[in-house]
């Protein structure tokens, strides 16, 4: 259909030259044909340019949640001292090189009153230079700033909420300040605020003309599926979306995601692409709960399903091992992969799952999770062409991502072997060795 | 009673210095009431000497399992070189000193078949130089060697049982091999074979004449709880016992441990004390499954249930800051404390609970752990009072056990503040200023 509207296009073209009725009757046909291949498009993302490969940041509400209390804790409540600190740290230790550009302030920012003018307003105490110094200087370290808003009466902690009537002026106020992203919430709302709200936030922060990333909470309020969750509408109005429940520091809630994931793939995996990501929450990574084992297979996980890498941690205490998760060099390029295709599990069973991508260029990333708790390394045994990774008949290049390292070429039906730790994974970057 | 009991028995030792009628009534009546004693004593334990503190060591199921392929994992698969590896490290790396000196060998030692005289047998190729061989190097190191036996037709792995007819015949063969602890499990028994088998099996381990500690698995077959569990007659004929599911190296199976505990308490804390030991399972600190906080948490609740600490690692590669838990001389102390009265748990919520153990010399120790995952550190504020630690007016000492810290002397009303981190722990000793 696209074709036919081109070829239609050019012969209107070539009508206007001489201005008459065939071209009116010809630009008619072109507007309803066009208005068609509108309707059945399939996916037609938000084209503002923004996130053509999930965005990578830190983000502050797994680890800080809504510690406003700065007398007793000035170096972890939420004030402009800890957004600055991890500017700096982004900056200074090697995460901007490697993409992680966004510096994303969630809830409890905010005074608990608009201003005289109805604007929101940060708290004065622990914002006293205001949003716009904070996001300059997130500027001036070549970082992009987040905020956050919840389209509601209240935020999720209870600060004022952005409602139908103050959409544009937020939207406004933001651009004005210089915000990069903006995460909206849906807190004290309902279906249809959120119906109306969402697209309405989207046009008006196009509006501003300030391009700004919208991450939209939106249907992790509605079930996250189908038929309440439309995800070719969220694909044209939203850069990324949160579908299910907030991270928690544990493995628990990070296996939770997972296999949300995995079970309602079929929905999930067409929905995400280049401009318009499913967001399974934060990486915990360097916090309390996960154990290094459980780190890497979040790390591998979120790079198998082009997940936004947002961390919530804390960047100036984080320990090397921790670290060298977060700053895997080939992880990040799975995750970062410019086909934008998430990956989806192709088995499961009661001590793995197998996880598997397709990227660019003919290469794919496996997934190996171990998801059995007694306490030893399994074995796993695996070839190419089990995997349907056959399109290369010389073979393939694999590397073991995690440890960094060459596992050898396979041809297609030669024996992968390698053994698992319990709750934890076995990354591989496959390459062919087809030019 | 039994003081009555003692007058009597001199005043028979008198009357038979004039062997007559007034003897042998004396005799009767002596008998009768030793025999009046022996039922009502309300909890009278093993008499053997052993395990008069919790037992401390090494045991290799949780971390090693049945692998017993060494051609392909001879580093990892049961046999004597792993035994005689973590003999050696238990020896040189500080381990022994701190009184981790049990090297424990669990199931799949065996040979599949019992030899021509009936005897068990280890398997000749992953034990040649036999069993008695591998205890002598055990003490030689100077430490104590434990093994495996299953009350039933076959091991939990389905190596040779131990039924009712070959006890007296295995308990004979492990003295004469130098064994100094028996774990005797229950796989393929049922209730009436361990209600016989395993008094039986104590009176054998006595009869050899070699000091054998004896650790029973027999409640955690019976569901751990009266009317189904004795704890009298448990303390009668085992050092220690498991009452509860094995471990798996997972928070959420040491969390289970942990609840199930604190919820039969009132039954499990009278049921054990110096030579009788509740056994909550394996500590996994150094495996896959745990953080760094968690690890915490389960070596701080182990020494509050006077638990034995027996380890299922890989003591030749865990890495330094576990080792510092495992190591840790007054959580150790606190575990060994020679009053040998377990904690219990004196509150919860929904993000802590409190747990509370009386020790020797008018000292407590305290465990605040975080069941809550957000992801911040929560503050706690406790005072001694609030905690019935009243004894010494004058205040208490009161240690970070953890980080090894003094945090200051208390009056019974100071507020102690400090914050806990998720599926973290703060463990608390605290000691009377009064002498």
């Amino acid at each position: 259909m696209t074709d036919t509207y081109s070829w239609l296009f050019s012969r209107c073209r070539h009508a206007q030259l001489h201005y008459n009725t065939e071209f009116r009757t010809c630009m008619m046909i072109y507007l309803f044909l066009g208005l068609l291949v509108h309707i059945f498009t399939p996916c037609s993302s938000l084209e503002n340019g923004m996130f053509l490969t999930p965005p990578m940041g830190w983000m502050s509400w797994e680890r800080y949640r809504c510690n406003i209390n700065c007398e007793v804790d000035p170096d972890n409540c939420i004030s402009e001292k800890l957004l600055k600190d991890m500017a700096d740290r982004l900056a200074t230790d090697g995460w901007k090189t490697l993409g992680y550009e966004y510096v994303n302030l969630d809830d409890c920012w905010s005074s608990k009153k608009r201003d005289a003018q109805g604007r929101l307003q940060p708290d004065p105490k622990r914002f006293p230079s205001g949003i716009k110094a904070l996001a300059d200087y997130v500027h001036s370290k070549g970082l992009k700033f987040g905020i956050y808003g919840d389209l509601g009466n209240y935020t999720c902690a209870g600060y004022p909420g952005t409602t139908l009537d103050t959409i544009d002026l937020d939207a406004q106020t933001f651009a004005e300040w210089g915000v990069d992203m903006l995460k909206l919430d849906a807190c004290y709302s309902n279906a249809s605020m959120m119906a109306e709200g969402f697209p309405k936030m989207s046009l008006a922060l196009n509006r501003t003309g300030r391009p700004i990333a919208f991450c939209c909470s939106w249907p992790a309020y509605q079930g996250g599926l189908p038929p309440k969750v439309n995800y070719t509408l969220l694909a044209q109005i939203c850069n990324s979306w949160r579908n299910y429940y907030d991270i928690q520091d544990s493995w628990e809630s990070v296996m939770s995601v997972i296999q949300w994931y995995g079970k309602n793939q079929d929905v999930l995996q067409p929905a995400a692409g280049p401009g318009h990501w499913n967001d399974p929450a934060v990486l915990i990574v360097g916090d309390f709960g996960l154990s290094y084992e459980q780190s890497k297979t979040q790390m591998a996980i979120w790079a198998m399903l082009a997940a936004p890498l947002f961390m919530s941690n804390d960047l100036r205490s984080i320990s090397g091992k921790f670290k060298e998760i977060l700053q895997n060099q080939l992880a990040i390029s799975i995750n970062q992969d410019p086909l934008g295709a998430p990956g989806i599990r192709v088995y499961k069973d009661k001590n793995f799952e197998v996880w598997r991508r397709v990227l660019s260029k003919g290469s794919f990333a496996v997934a190996v999770v171990r998801t059995s708790y007694d306490g030893t390394p399994k074995p796993a045994i695996l070839n190419l062409a089990q995997l349907r990774i056959v399109d290369c008949l010389l073979g393939y290049q694999v590397i073991d991502v995690l440890e960094s390292k060459l596992m050898g070429f396979y041809n297609l039906l030669d024996i992968i072997y390698f053994q698992v730790n319990p709750s934890g994974v076995m990354l591989l970057y496959i390459s062919p060795v087809c030019t």
